[in-house]
């Protein structure tokens, strides 16, 4: 049998239904591009699911990763290990805190959030947890809870205790205003109006991706992470940053709070610690409040906490990134991603393209004045999302769509060429399906 | 700063207060031996967290992870791969139904029962789960709330839904009998009692650890297993094997459902499927079962979610397995692991040994009448468990702990010496502190 059908007899895919799919079988990677296993290649123009921030196949991460495994793959986490003590004390160095940090690791995001949710209840003694609506933070029972979108249905009823809010969203303002300053003060006044109805002595912490992620790459106007920030502040709530998406320079810098300069007390991360290269997540706990758990037990754990083959791969991701400067060069190619992507804006089937760092959502509508989504929201994807989706194949990009929304991410280290021969593919694709499908 | 001040400073450790934390920080590892940065070795007896179950460093399954660093560490989930086919093609092989099997892949076995508990209430359209007192399935918010000990207290309220029954427990019977048979029959008797208390209708599945692990090690009596699985059948309930701990050899086969014969309806695994040198875990459901998602979405999804350098590891570890028949031969070393351990009876605070395959459990007492434990079950170590702790380091073993248990659950490679040396040093740190400490 071949290896396709292999994949679909013995596979279970993520979040869709199995009969229909029809991927390309992957075999290598080298940068920002993939082969499948007919030799085809495909450029990555999202890092996988924004995670790959080295590209792929990097020499000196992949040695790491060598060598670490013939060392010593794994120990017990009870166990001290020197790369854990080692990728620990840099994390804490490029961490917004002048207090320093410690670290919590897991093995992906969706357990540093589950753990945040525990740390943050500890910490405060309060039970409620905000987050917002246009947010993923996982798919397991607490960050799913904390989740605000349709990846969180199929989970509930799941953890008790969380309360949605609206967030700014200036492209459909849940706001009723186009100017984002007004937008801005209406979305402070709304989350101070959803927290005086929970009453805010009883909420632990707002949970917020500083850069909405899959959810539409949604930049928030200035002021707004500010106002969140002081608004935790009047009422002692902490403010978690899930960075699962936006750390290790997809933003330009090593996490979205330096970006921005507003500081939460709490940063989930994953993803681009490791490159994705080795699943890998954790929580950075500014010092002061991680002493709490000098003399009461951390409130959990798990087998691969600190994996010592993780953490080896996530110290030579940041040695190299580092090295090489990318979060620095993600911020100094943001003119230039912008300028190439904004000659989308000629498909009428683009309404906006928006972000920043290295970081884009190209939201996709069937018509520019009216905004109707391209493929409707919380629902499976339209015919025509279906055909690009599959025109994409065809020209050989891979991208990650939700819905309406493609997202632009590519490895920090893509050229300009590359870059620019990627925006040339999804443009004809995009002529190519908007050429065939009747509307 | 030394290794050990930083990591100190910089780690948070699982499940404990970080003040008091001394443990050797290991460096390097070989077959069932760890070395510290001083160079003292340590044998370890428990495979990490019972999932080194090949030994440190074995050179195939390392050579398979550097060559798969080079080839391809990750893709999107959505992309096929080579490796994660022909992997999921092998456990289907070695999985209980003849109808076949498929897989969803995790990073980690607390995922892969996040994603069961989905799973179960997708097939069923019921909502409850039952689960045993002394099991753990893990700490994110859904498999925290399966858990049936303190591990479970810091998430709550956790997902709601789950309710609790007792099961066998020989040694302190919680259904006031030390026939093994009338243990056996009460035991299903009180399992029945809590359906019809709860509805069997609106119970999902039964979630179970085919033999405890880090809550006893507890091998059920004969018919427990066979009982629970006809209760099920007669109700519609879907039963769920937690097989973290007990796959991959661990019980002297590859799953515990082969080695008891009793067949369950899904499978979480973890650990041992990579011999944990990258985190991985997943959930086997039965073809009859996995075709309902041939049509409706999958309800779950996880960014590492068969990683294609955990699946490529995972394949190798497998390969190494079955060249080197170690899931036999921990059934064959079964009369010697349990004739080496029975000398630890000669000491006064061992009140039972138990177990089976590569798996036992070393319970510990103050006095073997009256069987109080010398750690109190839910409590912080007493000071003599302390001292034992302490003194197995000063031997050179490490050895998981629970309470008043150690978990003696060696490399399936472990040769007859290397286990006899293991023992022995268990006794001399038993006898050091049995002879110290005042009680």
């Amino acid at each position: 049998m071949d290896l396709k059908a292999l994949h679909k007899k013995h596979v279970l895919t993520p979040w869709v239904a199995q009969k229909p799919l029809d991927p390309p079988l992957v075999v290598r990677g080298e940068g920002v591009w993939l082969w499948d296993q007919g030799g085809r290649r495909y450029l990555d123009l999202s890092s996988g699911l924004v995670a790959v921030n080295l590209g792929h196949a990097h020499p000196k991460v992949a040695q790491a990763i060598g060598e670490q495994a013939a060392t010593l793959a794994y120990a017990a986490p009870s166990l001290f290990h020197d790369k854990r003590a080692l990728l620990a004390q840099a994390l804490s160095e490029i961490a917004p805190w002048p207090e320093g940090a410690r670290v919590f690791f897991t093995p992906s995001g969706t357990e540093a959030n589950e753990d945040a949710i525990k740390f943050v209840r500890h910490l405060t003694g309060r039970f409620k947890i905000l987050a917002a609506y246009r947010s993923f933070h996982g798919a397991t029972m607490g960050s799913a809870a904390l989740t605000g979108e349709n990846r969180r249905w199929p989970a509930e009823p799941a953890m008790p205790g969380v309360v949605h809010f609206f967030a700014p969203y200036p492209y459909r303002s849940p706001f009723y205003t186009e100017d984002p300053k007004e937008e801005v003060k209406r979305a402070l006044d709304h989350l101070e109006r959803v927290l005086l109805h929970e009453d805010p002595k009883r909420v632990a912490a707002i949970f917020l991706e500083p850069v909405v992620g899959s959810n539409g790459v949604i930049v928030y106007p200035e002021g707004y992470l500010e106002g969140v920030r002081a608004i935790c502040d009047r009422y002692g709530i902490l403010l978690v940053f899930d960075e699962v998406m936006t750390g290790f320079g997809r933003v330009g810098a090593a996490f979205a709070a330096e970006r921005f300069g507003v500081v939460p007390d709490l940063i989930t991360f994953a993803k681009g610690v490791t490159s994705a290269y080795v699943p890998l997540g954790g929580v950075l706990v500014r010092e002061g409040l991680a002493q709490a758990f000098d003399e009461t037990p951390l409130p959990t754990g798990h087998t691969y906490a600190g994996h010592p083959l993780a953490v080896a791969a996530g110290l030579a991701a940041l040695r190299a990134y580092q090295e090489e400067g990318l979060f620095e060069r993600a911020r100094r190619m943001e003119p230039f991603f912008r300028e190439a992507l904004s000659a989308l804006l000629a498909h009428p089937w683009v309404g906006e393209v928006r972000g920043l760092g290295a970081f884009y959502g190209v939201e996709l509508v069937q018509d520019r004045e009216t905004k109707e989504p391209l493929s409707p929201w919380h629902a499976p994807f339209s015919p025509p999302m279906q055909a690009l989706l599959k025109a994409l194949f065809a020209e050989g990009v891979y991208l990650l769509a939700k819905h309406n929304l493609l997202v632009v991410a590519p490895p920090l280290t893509i050229t300009e060429e590359e870059f620019l021969e990627g925006v040339e593919r999804l443009g004809r694709a995009l002529r190519r399906v908007e050429a065939e499908v009747v509307r």
